[in-house]
């Protein structure tokens, strides 16, 4: 009974993101601006590709944290993007979603309750090595918090930080994968 | 673990059936085909709103196996609508998702190999009762067996077939809910 409401649930979320783009469409076929719908779409196609990439890297836990992050209320909204090739990343997978879900909850409270809070994720998989870059532009407040965590949190298993830049709107991270 | 991968391949099986119709689309639009893009997202809207109607009906199990059943490979092909209000229906879910899959099972157990079988159930809540139409349009093999079921499952607890007719390309089948 509970995996069928949450297939129910998780239809109704993805059928609304959907729906909100197509009035998107809508909107701008009835105004002729065909430019705009033509770009929308490709911007869907982009974001329905990294979806699809991202689904594929053997990161299940990762891939579905992350895919369903937006559609639970929260102050940071989440993008993610992947470049390169597929490749099977599964044994990082409970490593990288504990860092992962670590680093957010921290960001979530680091930042200003008000606001437009923006985190962009790249996991960049074109060279041999595996990189996540984390891109926080948004108001944080708390910043002490989050250099402590990142000293703390710099040396895990499989998981190194090898760049971080913090201001009071912007936050950068790197990290590769061991 | 296990849920998590459903997430993600939930996702894939709805992010494919928006790709196709947005590839719809945009191949319309190439063409300039503006009437069709209007139509085709007319006919996106409407699916969209019985999906939500039929999330809306506290019929889970139900709900969950209608939306679902195509992305399996399935010999018959199932569309379907909801008419009138939403109404709580929970009552009727467990012994509607037993009678649906049994039907549609013997459907598919029933069906030619070949050929395009195409069931459409309508949900009919507009008058104080409420009805589910079935209809069959494809080649059936084995009539017998499926007018067997029928007089076999007429009287369950909470579901009356009220109207029932066959044909070697067609089946009809009405039932109302007790």
């Amino acid at each position: 009974m509970k995996k069928q409401l949450d297939i129910v649930e998780l239809l109704r979320h993805s059928r609304h993101d959907w729906l909100n783009k197509l009035q998107l469409i809508k909107g701008n076929i009835e105004l002729d601006n065909l430019d705009r719908v033509k770009e929308i779409i490709e911007e869907m196609v982009f974001e329905a590709e990294y979806e699809a990439k991202l689904s594929n890297l053997k990161l299940p836990s990762l891939a579905a944290y992350l895919m369903t992050y937006n559609w639970e209320s929260h102050k940071v909204f989440i993008e993610y993007e992947v470049l390169g090739e597929v490749q099977d990343l599964s044994k990082y997978d409970r490593s990288m979603i504990n860092w992962t879900k670590s680093l957010i909850e921290l960001l979530e409270n680091s930042v200003h309750p008000n606001g437009n809070h923006h985190l962009n994720i790249s996991i960049d998989i074109r060279n041999n090595d595996v990189r996540f870059f984390f891109d926080f532009r948004g108001i944080i407040s708390e910043a002490d918090k989050i250099t402590l965590w990142v000293k703390n949190n710099n040396s895990e298993e499989q998981i190194s930080i090898t760049d971080y830049d913090l201001h009071t709107t912007e936050m950068s991270l790197e990290v590769s994968l061991l």
